[in-house]
């Protein structure tokens, strides 16, 4: 399977001059398996690229990791055809990494973490944040437009969210863009992992879309101190946040925003 | 748990002019469990409302039914608490539906759909679609604008995916929201295999988002002969839905939209 983000099509455009057919870049979206010690843990839909940063960054979300160092990450080919060889990812932690419970006949159609009733359960594994109430609200309300230089692959194909890390002056540091969102989140953890970067208390993460609450636990699995989302939050993911001490901004743009935790600013 | 599918919370909005604390509607997001026959086949983030519709959407979308009738859907308290008695949704074929295969160790972050090599499997399945080719491109373009009139949550919130279903002529017949682009979509196949509408031969479906390659399949198990996105396919979107039959418009807006499938219109 190809390693290419975008993939070129013949499109017809249709408008009321009439209908021309012309070639289109469409975001590729591709499966990806991450196994940890040997085990599959997720099969998710994602753009190809930053494919380690993916997988790891999956495990650290998702807390499969509890703190076990990654001794290496590696394609696992199945051996029988060329397409799948680099569609596996292994996460090697010599087994020190507890052991991936099976769930056993559930899959989720967006995401592997379920209820406000696991809000004390986050709470009993995840330090509480500091927050960042003192940033420049300046500084949050300019990420997306700062963010926006950095995301090629929407630039190209209009379909692509994008996640990226920033910090109290502004500064984008890192920027990472897949079809599937938390994908994206996932990818700029990763590389912040790998990179001896977290938790990531003095950053603050940017997501081009909407905060679900599973992007809110991402967030909070990561130490980060704020999140700006371009769009909406849910209520499960104020709640979740308001509960980490995480800064959850929405609806940014320009010069306005809505801050939804902490609860008074 | 309630019912509700919006919920009032204080937000601060930073403008210019200073800081102002006031109430805010947030769209409510909850897991839903789906069981077909008893065994688990997915947990999802869902919008509460049309539990059951989003139940028998999923297990006919995701092809667990395989053309056995349902004959009971039901709530399935787990009797501990008020808190999760509504989400677990039972769907009952008397065991005429084959046995869903445990995925185990398997979730999925953004769909159970897994791939290009699965596009024979599911042709091999699933019936060519007639595709409304001969459909006004008039009446696809105005879609968007039609169906904004019906998505009140979306009105109260700004945070919540629509699908909608339309007739050739463009009039709108059923629209439902979720904080799931997935669950919109299998509500609204719910709703009409409960009506017994299905296959929609004569049917488009409405998408606010974007196109990918598991919305295509959706549409192309309901039997849809078109589909609107508001946003961009994905690459392997187009490829599922020219495999389909299925017409594929993305970017739709007013007077223009690409048309993605059939390759020549």
């Amino acid at each position: 399977m190809s390693r290419r983000r975008t993939e070129r099509l013949i499109v017809t455009t249709v408008t009321p001059e009439g209908a021309r057919r012309s070639p289109d870049r469409l975001i590729v979206e591709e499966p990806m398996t991450v196994q940890l010690d040997g085990v599959t843990v997720a099969t998710t839909m994602r753009t190809p690229g930053n494919d380690f940063e993916l997988a790891v960054g999956f495990c650290h979300t998702e807390g499969l990791l509890d703190g076990a160092t990654v001794e290496g990450i590696k394609y696992c080919g199945t051996g029988s055809a060329l397409a799948t060889e680099f569609n596996v990812v292994t996460v090697d932690t010599g087994g020190r990494a507890p052991e991936p419970t099976p769930r056993l006949g559930l899959t989720s159609s967006s995401c592997g973490w379920c209820g406000s009733d696991q809000l004390d359960e986050l709470a009993d594994r995840l330090a509480p944040l500091a927050g960042h109430e003192h940033i420049d609200v300046g500084v949050l309300a300019g990420m997306p437009d700062r963010v926006r230089e950095h995301q090629q692959l929407f630039t190209d194909t209009g379909a692509v969210h994008a996640a990226a890390v920033f910090d109290r002056d502004g500064e984008v540091r890192l920027v990472r863009e897949d079809v599937g969102r938390h994908n994206a989140v996932d990818k700029v953890v990763g590389s912040l992992l790998l990179d001896g970067a977290l938790p990531a208390g003095d950053l603050g993460l940017f997501v081009s879309g909407r905060a679900s609450v599973e992007m809110v636990v991402k967030a909070w699995s990561a130490g980060f101190g704020s999140m700006v989302a371009v769009s909406a939050p849910t209520a499960l993911a104020v709640q979740a946040a308001r509960r980490a001490g995480l800064l959850l901004a929405g609806f940014v743009s320009g010069d306005r925003m809505n801050v939804y935790a902490p609860e008074r600013l």
